[in-house]
């Protein structure tokens, strides 16, 4: 019996996981059959960058620079759909189909789709973590990276790093980045490394000592990421996200500042590398509806593409694959029923919408708004129409900032249809051998299974190692403080017999070590028929149990880790 | 000297046509050099098919039909750029950059960009025709043929068989037919070939006689076109466009029958064919924001996609390329900030929007609109304020049927921007072997460049010849009918030398048979010295001469064509 087909069982089927001796596991892991095509992978994602923020990109080239292409234009080979896991077929948190960046980016690193807000975790209520490529790599040897605007704890490069039921937890992504071996960390979220007495968010400890600990050099803007050395590091420009293109001063480093240093270091490893490389606020931008800025920001991951590309070309050993996770904003280039684009106003907004934001919202009178619109635009004229709109906000939480950009929207004769995600396709681009991989019509899976093929590493026996070791549960804290779990859902998973006896109206659970048996009624439990202390509790008619029960059932010291909200194996 | 340079020369440079004998132009023709890769070419065009109506095509076949995709989607190569000339560099007719059909159409049929409205002919005040891929395989003895859903005057089929400044001279259009060759033309519009007197559109004559004469059988439903046994047919299904897909009756060919049948007759020919093939009313679905429609339209366009691929497959020398001219509508898959797409509901209208536009439009009371919002859909819980959009009209010319479908649109959680065009690229697909002349990032005049190629036919030799026999100009009509024309432009273009003299305040045209002079004051004429009769007209300094007066200084007996508007060359 082949691993692959091995693990795959282990995956969707639900087996007793804890039965399996991690070491049994490890020894069957070997490598993917087919030979490496590429020692080295890059994988590059412009959030939010749908079909239209790409031509809107090459237009402001073209119209407003005189230059006829992006860099992306000569590496396009395909499209990808990218769905998410609406949990009715197979998983079970019933997610939208829409998909957001935790769910993309779970697929397009691992292979799998999940559902929205999860990262790299099955769509189960006793979820499992899917490997990355990334991890895969690890696994294989070689070196690796991940490269953000976003915060590096965001939801796309979360998922080629860590594992956890909700994106939400950042916290706990910025600590298994301490875990996960991957050597460079470039992005925004400061604040999810330090403490809240520090203005950041995390409730534990600084972490930033951490790396260092562990030999990561730690840079904070663009001199700093500049002068680093070390083969490990940690960069973090900003508290939350890297300031938007329009809003940087130079201690803000470009992504393809980022980008070049990040392949500077991985590149000196002799085993090879493979890093993600993202472009996450155009994905911000096109939610605020800040056509100015998603562009700018299209620019910035362009300026990357060609580091990436002129890095992959000269070193003739580097494959390179390029798509985004969704489109955002239901961007249109044209509106109403007008066959034209007012290009020649498009580089006519000082800073992001986001920069004028706060005055926005404290402004008191249309004056006021008139100086603030006039003062970031070209717009010398603003009409009491717009003055109103701008002032009545445009019913979202962007309120002002929303209704701003769709008056901008307006006399730049673009549309949005809201400051969501959509469902259309989006490009792929690639160069090198992964081209012919990805080529054609694609899903986002098709991007995670190509990168794994083309390295050469595998991202089953990585998926299977890191089963054997961690479960993500739902699970609920009672008023007493205690967590606990579904106990058939996870008795199930972990090869524990459940089986419902109506005569003693009672739930026993059978283990390798024992057998609990709980009365649905009284809640009261027994141990190997002897009465036991552990709480259970029944909600909606669902039995809960602490872990010491599954730890008792298995015979297995099982760990609750309540910053991942994990349960670790032994 | 080469003849595709020399030919390139005529096209740019606007060198003296008349001084070029047809005779010495057609010597030089010659094939093209490359070798045909393909004897038969198919073209599908879907109109207004962006990239967010092809992901709802997919969707729906997903989650409605349990279809995993589209037969379009195994054919994906890249997308293409569809921009029209905006008139500023170069062309002169300043048109909104934002394609129409007629733009766009130019481009993929001759590989040539054109200003919206532009059927096949150059962006000038004084327009040359560009041959389409069609026009250069009917020069190569291969059969034609064009197919589509819209009227078959509609501008995609028009610019592959006919040139006119004006896409709405679709008489001139269906004239231009009966003399093109092409061999098979199914689709609507018989108003157009038909008199006011008979309920059609033109003031001249029935000229469905005349394509009888020339040997075409003529069809009217699905039945005759079933029965059609000669090599030349004219199916002509509706009035105006061949009815929407929902609200066909089995009088009516689907797109795919048409196909079909084309492929048919086309195929006997040993010598290859070309044709074009147009998912007419993807377009005229989005143009409305009929969503439910717009899908249906890309399932018909699809269905003709699988016969078209099966032909091709089972011949064995037939290239096929797919595209679309743009997109329509500003469609996004998801809207508001909602990441959730609600299929179920996207069977649930009965027929289009425009089936019950008239009603809608009648309808005096909310209990009405109720009653047909009902009748056509399965909303039976049409709310109070609902029913107030839909009375109020959405504000364009779509009225009743735009609020119908806007509030349609809201429950499908689908948006829309418009009901005009946008800018966004669009798909490409291919087969055999013009799909690695197509693929990646491309511009649409790369289609029909791509066309003739795999076809090993001659566009710039087609063109010449086209170019030393007609010549598009801007005219007027003055007070007494006379027709007139730009002199200065006109001159040029026919290589009569324009000279002001100062002193005398007069315009000189020296042609090779004489020298008209015109006193810009008085609008006095000399022929050769001697005074002349003919009229001249000053237009805001702009004179303008009839076309004797170009006879006479070429020399060459020039016909006024005033069904096409065109000069015809001896």
């Amino acid at each position: 019996m082949k691993l692959n087909k091995y693990a795959k069982i282990i995956i969707t089927g639900g087996l007793a996981l804890s039965l399996l001796p991690a070491a049994a596991v490890e020894q069957k892991v070997t490598a993917a059959e087919a030979a490496p095509a590429s020692k080295n992978l890059i994988v590059l994602i412009g959030d939010g960058m749908g079909p239209a923020q790409v031509t809107a990109g090459r237009d402001y080239l073209k119209y407003i620079k005189n230059i006829n292409h992006l860099e992306l234009d000569s590496y396009y080979v395909g499209q990808a759909t990218t769905f998410a896991d609406r949990g009715e077929d197979g998983g079970v948190v019933v997610s939208g189909i829409v998909t957001d960046s935790a769910s993309a980016g779970t697929a397009f690193a691992t292979g799998h789709k999940t559902y929205n807000a999860g990262i790299s975790v099955s769509n189960e209520d006793i979820s499992l973590p899917f490997a990355s490529v990334l991890e895969a790599a690890e696994a294989a040897g070689k070196v690796t990276g991940l490269v953000t605007t976003a915060r590096i704890t965001h939801a796309t490069p979360a998922v080629y790093g860590s594992h956890v039921r909700s994106r939400d937890n950042e916290s706990a992504i910025a600590s298994q980045y301490l875990d996960s071996g991957i050597d460079v960390l470039f992005g925004g979220g400061k604040q999810f490394f330090t403490t809240t007495a520090e203005k950041g968010k995390r409730t534990d400890k600084n972490i930033i000592g951490d790396f260092q600990t562990k030999g990561y050099e730690v840079a904070y803007d663009a001199a700093g990421l500049a002068s680093i050395k070390s083969s490990k590091a940690l960069g973090l420009f900003n508290s939350s996200h890297v300031a938007y293109t329009p809003d940087r001063d130079e201690t803000v480093p470009s992504l393809a500042q980022m980008t070049g240093k990040a392949l500077d270091i991985l590149s000196k490893d002799t085993n090879g590398f493979a890093i993600m490389i993202e472009g996450g606020r155009i994905d911000h931008a096109s939610h605020a509806n800040d056509f100015s800025t998603t562009i700018d920001e299209v620019l910035d991951f362009d300026a990357a593409v060609k580091v990436a590309m002129d890095f992959a070309k000269k070193d003739g050993n580097t494959s390179v694959v390029i798509t985004a996770d969704h489109e955002t904003g239901g961007l249109s280039l044209a509106r109403d029923n007008i066959y034209e684009s007012n290009y020649d106003l498009w580089d006519k907004q000082k800073h992001s919408s986001e920069s004028i934001a706060a005055v926005l919202k404290a402004a008191k009178t249309p004056e006021e708004i008139k100086q603030i619109v006039q003062g970031n635009t070209w717009i010398t004229d603003l009409t009491d129409e717009e003055i109103t709109q701008i002032m009545a906000g445009d019913g979202s939480s962007y309120g002002r900032e929303g209704s701003y950009n769709a008056v901008i929207a307006k006399r730049l004769l673009i549309g949005w249809t809201g400051h969501g995600h959509s469902g259309v396709d989006v490009g792929v681009w690639a160069y090198g051998p992964i081209a012919d991989l990805v080529k054609g019509q694609v899903d986002n899976t098709d991007i995670a299974k190509s990168s794994a093929k083309v390295l050469g590493v595998d991202l089953d026996a990585a998926t299977a190692k890191l089963q054997a070791k961690t479960i993500y549960p739902k699970f609920k804290i009672n008023r007493n403080k205690e967590v606990l779990y579904p106990a058939k859902a996870l008795a199930e998973k972990m090869g524990i017999t459940v089986a419902y006896d109506d005569a003693s109206r009672a739930v026993k659970l059978t283990g390798s070590a024992g057998e609990y048996s709980v009365n649905v009624d009284s809640l009261a439990v027994s141990w190997n028929g002897a009465a036991d202390s552990i709480t259970a509790e029944n909600d909606y008619g669902k039995l809960y149990l602490p872990l010491s029960a599954f730890s008792k059932l298995t015979g297995k010291s099982l760990v609750w880790d309540s910053l991942s909200e994990r349960i670790l194996l032994p």
